[in-house]
């Protein structure tokens, strides 16, 4: 029996905000609920799982738009300024739900709520506006249509106070663009799923949030412990000093050389270009600085800046290494400033630069192939490594103009528009855009895209070992996983794996914590316990983590997905199609793995539906 | 990957002894191997998987006799006094194995072994001398027939050294009695199985164990940190100040009220003289002290003396519980002294209290109903309540003469060659007499005794809860156990909750720890972090309780037990005949929980038998 007191980490609060009749409330929740779904991500599944009605349309007033802080949440430690935002996904029609860093989780949880629900629609747009406990929603007529930067700006000066923290969205959400994302600030961005189009469905144009009440902490003593742990090995962490000299993308050329590189469409191997597109190029060239999240200091994020041929603003910071993927390798495009350019205008129109990449990437491909001609395009001439090409599809695919309309459908539906074939070049799994990871190398990162509650994420599995070495294997230990065994094996071991990892990074997106860091599954259930109060640690972790995932497969058989949706496009069982000879997945042990990740799961091995022995047990209703 | 140190409560060495050729050898492990096996149980089922032919006979040389510590054997911490003992069972055909305390595991440990694993056949009577890393086996022909107090006495003098601790056999074990023990000293009993006759079958008195080698502990304080929690809160165990003051079977009289107490062959619920047997009465009349075992300061063992209307020797202690229902109410005796005489002649013949109750009980029950008659009991009138033939009974099974030669081989072979509906009396699952605990009222101890590999065996599960308060839900939070259900529950959370206690239960029983003292299932996984130096927790701790029980539950499978051999007798699913109605299982309710059990372990729901997917999963080869 939990005790009714209110653990650390939490204000015990979620702020209820219904756009239809534009009345806001508090909803009260106790420990016994924050213990068993933690936040974050947690939070998001649960709000969507009880209370949505099947079938809801992904556009419609009754979807809920779930913006959810958990209890590691602005805590003053490195990875804690994340939060997770969730709906039912206008791209997939199952869960959405996607981190975010910068400083915006922080400070709604500083303003004295764990999260909001937002519901219904607004007649006219709005903003939210969210201070110290206080809330109101607030006119957007005049904002609606801008972009982010200049929404920011002026959320900013009409409420006085430069330091307020705004989630929002640009025209792409506004236009409903099924994989409009919504930006935390100008260069963080909750990319996948559509969640831009929600938001924009409810006419919501931002949250803006300031917040002055630091949060709660059991024990201190244990965070500042793992806080100066943290800080003095950072140089020993290689992914940390990468990160902080170069951000992500610094080994582009290396995954290039083993095939972990997506190339025009993932059809491909040979990019020899790589290395003018990587994050060192951009150190090289275009780069002014590193920005960073709240009380991190590795500063991962790229601040670039140019004129010619075009102007970059450097308020949009500069792409990540999926980005670069996305609109550069996988384009086939290597002209750096392109991509940047890209990546400006994705921030500017709040578009996840991921499935934009994809659809981009897809296109080329049709029209390549004659699916898609010149006249389809407007005159555009779509095809790989069109760099010019690509920015003019970005801005009609924000308007929703001309080829765009398609296009902003996604890549799954595009294909289905097109038919004669199109759908072997949509590379999407439950209608989501493929992370830009390579699953012919690591078939754990295959399963992954199978399995995915929301789709073909490179996040839920980022941390596919490759568990050769003694240090790799060490985090594993306390999970019982004592021997190596080799990375390209996807039998029964590395299902196992795969679960205790998926498992870690749910609970990394419920507490909410960044991946990147470097905490250990213990050191990670070690936080929560030190931050709320809770005797808790790895074992408990992993079952909330199972309920999480239960809960949100649950949803997506309620919405009629069925086992037939946990597959990959076909592309990934050939190999590459240039270079030398590369991998590629066995379908058979593709679906032993599927089946068995189900029975591990406690769902039905040949359905994939949770069993009702299952349900009961995790009291899942 | 492990490191290849020996981690801390190791000696890395374990002592095989071949009786058909007299020879010794030295085998080494390591780390690993002790990470994946911890100890205890984990040992004895891991060599009997191993090296066990299918078929081999129980009483057949190549059957193996393990005797194995943990790494908390030997550790300065109270209910560090044990060890395993296991090898085929002549009983039920499958795996035995049965902890016991006293000094001589930590004796072993101090003389340099882990384990011991005896297997063939001495020509003639022998015993086993281990002191200080040295080994011989000796003559034991002069031994031979005298029971286990002359033995003792004798090998301490010829020895020279009266701090020797033995564990060894009387005349039951010598006379392959199916359910003789094999006692430690001369009132600890590795019980249940029939151990005792395996040891007789190899020709092998005893095993005599002296040494000075304190084990190396990783982590010296937090070990001393437990020791200090547990002495600074004893007085607040309920549990622990009762074992102190009384020993076990102090509440009898409010188990007999709620009907928990078996009366009569597990038939009547009323036994209104139960306060004339039970631990208080032994207190106010026979008892003359208290005993304990290696560094525990609980001291629950009773010691009784009298010497009227016949001689009860002191050095056989005095009845617990388990033998005061077994010997006292089951059989429906509450004749004290002739239960305090019986577990004497038990103890000095080496066997199992609880089989041979189970054993007069189902026979009396037989004589009661005509299938035994005066001539087949040689004139004994063998019914409920006659406390003389409770003890001829004993004496004839020991020596194997009239009667005794069919009831020593166990209710379920006797109940066989009886024939004509026998088998209805016969309380015993897989062959093995039940625990005197009483599954009607707590359907979870049934679920133990239908899927426990052992049989019908009380300790897998003997802390199933009653969990109803928030103290006791305490322990269970780090599982993510967190609201209360009711006691009678069988569905999927109790089942849940079932597979964490037995795999509690497991890794106490592998560690090796006493199941008495308060330690948590998150202490006693810091308990092993701390001796060994590993990393580990509960989670790590769980997996190696899946790996244990998943490769008895395979070796079971192998020598031919199929699902049907996971039954409960037909008697626990009616009520009981006497006093207010009383509680009874459904059959339906246990086989679906069986096979929800049978889900979460990882084995075939229908068919019992873990999957090719656990087994490479576990490494289970």
């Amino acid at each position: 029996m939990i005790a009714k007191q209110l653990p650390g980490g939490y204000n015990g609060k979620i702020m209820r905000v219904n756009l239809s009749d534009h009345r806001i409330s508090v909803q009260a929740i106790d420990e016994l609920f924050c213990r068993k779904y933690l936040g974050g991500a947690g939070f998001v599944t649960y709000f969507l799982w009880k209370e949505l009605r099947q079938g809801t349309d992904a556009l419609a007033p009754d979807n809920r738009l779930i913006f959810a802080t958990g209890p590691v949440t602005g805590v003053p430690l490195p990875g804690s300024g994340r939060h997770c935002i969730g709906a039912k996904s206008p791209l997939t029609g199952g869960i959405a739900k996607s981190e975010v860093g910068e400083f915006w989780g922080a400070e709604l949880k500083r303003a004295g709520y764990d999260a909001i629900v937002v519901e219904g629609k607004s007649e006219k747009p709005v903003y939210l506006w969210i201070h110290d406990g206080e809330a109101s929603i607030r006119d957007a007529q005049h904002l609606w249509g801008g972009n982010t930067k200049e929404t920011q700006e002026a959320i900013r000066a009409e409420l006085g106070d430069n330091k307020i923290r705004v989630a929002l969205i640009g025209s792409a959400g506004e236009n409903l663009v099924r994989y409009a994302c919504i930006m935390n600030g100008l260069h963080d961005s909750a990319g996948r799923g559509g969640l831009g189009a929600v938001m924009g469905s409810k006419n919501l144009k931002a949250i803006a949030v300031r917040g002055h009440k630091a949060p709660q902490i059991r024990d201190r003593e244990r965070v500042r412990e793992l806080k100066q742990w943290l800080l003095a090995n950072m140089p020993q962490f290689k992914l940390l000093s990468t990160l902080r000299e170069f951000g992500t993308g610094a080994a582009m050329e290396i995954f290039e050389s083993v095939g972990n590189l997506p190339v025009r469409n993932f059809r491909d191997k040979l990019f020899p270009e790589v290395n003018k597109i990587d994050a060192q190029a951009i150190k090289n060239t275009i780069r002014i600085g590193m920005e960073g999240c709240f009380a991190c200091p590795v500063r991962c994020k790229k601040v670039v800046q140019f004129q010619e041929p075009y102007p970059v603003d450097p308020a949009y910071g500069g792409p990540e290494y999926e980005t670069l993927a996305a609109l550069g390798s996988n384009c086939g495009i290597h002209n750096l400033k392109a991509i940047a350019k890209g990546n400006e205008l994705c921030g500017a129109y709040s578009l996840d630069t991921m499935s934009v990449g994809g659809v981009i990437a897809f296109a080329m491909e049709c029209f390549e192939n004659g699916l898609l001609t010149i006249k389809d395009t407007n005159g555009i001439e779509l095809r790989f490594g069109n760099d010019e090409a690509m920015l003019e599809i970005i801005e009609l695919i924000a308007r929703r103009e001309g080829i765009g309309e398609m296009l902003a459908e996604g890549t799954a539906r595009a294909a289905q528009i097109i038919g004669r074939g199109a759908s072997e070049f949509a590379i999407q799994v439950k209608g989501l855009e493929a992370g830009l990871h390579e699953p012919r190398l690591k078939p754990g990162f295959g399963l992954g895209y199978m399995v995915n509650p929301h789709g073909a994420d490179h996040c839920t599995n980022m941390n596919d070992p490759m568990y050769a070495t003694a240090e790799q294997l060490k985090e594993l230990e306390p999970l019982g996983i004592l021997e190596p065994f080799p990375v390209t094996d996807i039998g029964p071991r590395k299902v196992a794996l795969f679960k205790a990892i998926q498992s870690k990074q749910i609970i990394l997106d419920s507490s909410v914590l960044c991946m990147f860091l470097p905490y250990s599954i213990k050191q990670v259930a070690d936080l929560v316990a030190a931050v709320t109060g809770w005797d808790t640690g790895i074992t408990e972790q992993l079952v909330v983590a199972e309920r999480i995932l239960t809960m949100a497969r649950s949803f997506n058989i309620r919405e009629g997905f069925t086992v037939a949706d946990d597959t990959l496009p076909q592309r990934f069982f050939q190999p590459k199609t240039d270079g030398s000879p590369t991998a590629k997945l066995d379908p058979l042990e593709m679906e032993s793995a599927k089946a068995y990740y189900y029975t591990l799961m406690g769902w039905d091995a040949a359905t994939g539906i949770p069993t009702p022995e299952k349900l009961e047990e995790l009291n899942i209703t």
